[in-house]
């Protein structure tokens, strides 16, 4: 089995032994430090591993991943000295170095790593499965703990007794208290182990892709909790030796399903409000009026500044999982009734490409099969290339079961991980019948785009965000093309 | 028919002739002025007829109700030099005395008003019809514009052919267009007026109850538009004239629905994040966290500061309806689909006190019925005396019906008109066995309030807002009062 680096097509086998050697070798050039294993490589984890590897405590860091087709890769660029991840931010390719040079951060698929650490954080992804009839209509959804408990369980039954175990996975509220504190109980006793030494907390990141990946880390607020005093104190303790906490001081929660409450409840603030703003933005279009222009007379007032603006749709791991993890621990975990405003925001959001779909099918009736389309942005945020549950991927496949030629264009990406095609990185197509503005990157507002369109004429524009609102005159009066939906 | 004040008591008999000489006697003593009507003298209305009798333009301003028992005492009380409406700011009772002072402001009930108005603002109420089969489940509902058309039409029968109309009624979106307009060419038409000449336009206000009652119309954010250019600057030229524009900037939009939406959007995003938190509050009652705590943690970021909090309950005149009126329009109005959140929130809301009321019958059980009961606070705004819709009537309710004694405590308030109840203005109540904060009101923070609540020692507070969350060990040690719900 061979596990390939999708970030620069290098190709490893997989091992089949131990690495224990390995690790025993990074400990010894690593003698004295305190040990952290980051558990999941992945968007947080890696990052994660990179800011505890550069903090003034000095540690040696051991990231663990699977030895999967999946997951070694990350292992093998990690220790061959590429980078496992690509952004935007310079920091993480300094870290990156300064890490190496400092020889201070090692990966492994090996749990043996456990076996040695002072602190576990607990970075591994748990996923909401979610089931539907139709399209993107979600009927039920469900979370399954099982790999989850697996990989805590492998933490417990090697880790030494008295470790801090660090949370930061999004997890459904009630996880800390009701799955894992159980786990370490039952496997502490069968280790003849002092369940009261080891140390519980949860602490959740506040993570986003882009130009400040590190610093949404290591220079911004925490919220963190213990299962008791001892745990918190603990949490508290490590956090400052990695995030700037003169800065950005510290929130501590009085529990571990507090701050579990809060993390999901961060996101599901932002998830409603996009599903809510989406509907009004239905409503806006079919008055024929502007809802940017809307939202902006409404944003005046300070206690509404954080309304949302409507666009193709949303994407990422965290909005389109976080209202569904909480609202399956609230019937599961504790009996109450579902959070009906937040699953319903999932639902919206998820469908809400369709409505784009909607505007060009009226536009353009079967037509629209035998068009070529430009989609400008694949990612599913502005000013990164990270795409993730990107909301492009559902208008896009739409459009390609209709016939459609279409075209991706994105300043941020060459390369569309997800679907396992190229992406335009400069605008090159030609003959294009319609433009789908589907992400806000600050590139699309500048001359050399508006050189493009002007040179391609378009049919339509279909402006799902506005970018163009404030140049509506000069397309009306330069290139002849109507935008249609956001762009009115 | 008599139609007595709520306010005074005082009791008029409702006139049935006209008010043609009081009238003309008013336009004797203010000749030269241009004339203001303001159509209703309502919670809008009467504040707005004030703050424009003491505009810079010095206008001559007519106020209009219904000579019916509910509206009379209202134009008698202007007239007979009783303010209309009671008010903690100071500046209500010092705008009319300035007004009477300077002769321009007068009430009638007569639409010959009508016929002289320079500009006639409209502030009449426009409702929301509710059904619901269960106790506050929304079945169904519907807006009846039957009313609303015929105060306009009595408008448009004998006004003159260029004047300003200026709606600040929140209306569904698309009634200025769709509604008002049409009625304009037609009536127009048969009294061979040119409709061109008529200036239509929508400006919302954002009236808040309170200390700042004016101020929240002189001194804010105001956002207009016209039903053509002319009417936008029409009502821009007005606007200028009541509201502290230079600190205030005016917000233009491109059209009545565009600002019919906006207000409509304003208060439901409000609604919506109301009945957002009180899922997860629910969720983190049920998981024995703290959900101030969790807000305070979140609050610190910028883009999340426009959480809200729960509570007891939604009240007031806005955002119980709105949200469904602006559903309304979308079915209605544009063809589109329901607004599926903001319905949604409204029944949430409405529903809110019966969570109260559970948390109450899961702690006692049948023994509810027994027990006495005080509400600290029956407004349902914090720090104001306003009744309207308040959520402490299904509670109240509720109770009552139990068979519980039930108390009412507000220092704002000696009378609960909604339910002719008197209300304790000081604390008196012996022998309480509950209390219930229901309003977040300042005083409710002061000694006096832990003295009185020491003094009588019930059994327990059920804390809908929080508001002794701070002195919760006081409670505890020296009360020995276990405080439920939200008081954790």
């Amino acid at each position: 089995m061979n596990s390939t680096s999708p970030i620069n097509g290098k190709s490893y086998k997989v091992p089949v032994g131990n690495d224990e050697a390995g690790i025993k070798n990074f400990i010894n050039e690593n003698r004295g430090k305190k040990i952290v294993v980051v558990q999941g490589l992945g968007f947080v984890g890696a990052a994660m591993s990179l800011v505890v590897a550069n903090s003034k405590e000095n540690y040696a860091v051991i990231g663990v991943d699977t030895a999967t087709s999946g997951g070694y890769w990350k292992i093998a660029s990690i220790n061959g000295g590429d980078l496992p991840l690509v952004s935007s931010d310079q920091k993480v390719e300094q870290y990156f170095n300064q890490a190496r040079l400092q020889g201070n951060f090692y990966a492994t698929y090996d749990s043996y790593a456990y076996t040695l650490a002072d602190v576990v954080v607990v970075d591994i992804n748990l996923d909401v499965e979610k089931k539907s009839s139709e399209l993107k209509k979600l009927d039920d959804f469900s979370v399954d703990l099982t790999m989850f408990k697996s990989a805590i369980q492998s933490i417990l039954s090697r880790c030494k007794e008295d470790i801090l175990m660090l949370v930061e996975t999004t997890v459904p509220p009630g996880t800390c208290s009701k799955i894992i504190k159980p786990l370490v109980d039952e496997i502490f006793l069968k280790r003849s182990f002092n369940p009261t030494l080891f140390k519980l907390a949860h602490s959740y990141e506040r993570v986003m892709p882009g130009e400040n990946y590190i610093d949404s880390i290591e220079n911004f607020y925490r919220v963190y909790s213990g299962i008791n005093q001892k745990s918190a104190d603990s949490a508290e303790e490590f956090l400052r030796t990695v995030i700037k906490t003169s800065e950005y001081p510290l929130t501590r929660l009085s529990n571990t399903n507090a701050t579990e409450i809060s993390k999901v409840l961060e996101n599901s603030y932002r998830a409603m409000n996009i599903a809510f703003i989406q509907e009004w933005a239905e409503l806006s279009d079919a008055a024929g009026t502007d809802i940017y222009e809307i939202i902006s007379a409404i944003k005046m007032r300070p206690t509404h500044n954080n309304i949302m603006q409507p666009g193709l749709g949303v994407g990422g791991y965290c909005l389109t999982k976080d209202p569904l993890m909480a609202s399956w621990a609230s019937k599961e975990m504790f009996g109450c009734r579902p959070l009906g405003q937040s699953e319903a925001a999932v639902t919206i959001n998820d469908q809400m490409p369709l409505y784009s779909l909607e505007l060009l099918k009226q536009r353009f009736g079967d037509a629209l099969g035998s068009k070529k389309v430009l989609f400008l942005g694949v990612s599913y945020l502005n000013d990164v290339g990270d795409t993730r549950y990107t909301p492009v991927e559902l208008l896009f496949d739409e459009l390609v079961s209709l016939g459609a030629e279409v075209h991706l264009h994105d300043p941020y990406l060459s390369f569309w991980e997800e679907k396992k095609l190229n992406v335009e990185k400069k605008l090159t197509a030609k003959n294009i019948d319609i433009i789908i503005v589907s992400v806000r990157h600050k590139q699309f507002g500048g001359d050399d785009y508006f050189s493009y369109i002007n040179s391609v004429k378009p049919e339509y524009i279909l402006d799902t965000l506005g970018c163009y609102l404030g140049s509506l005159e000069k397309f009306r009066e330069e290139i002849h093309v109507k935008i249609i939906g956001r762009g009115l």
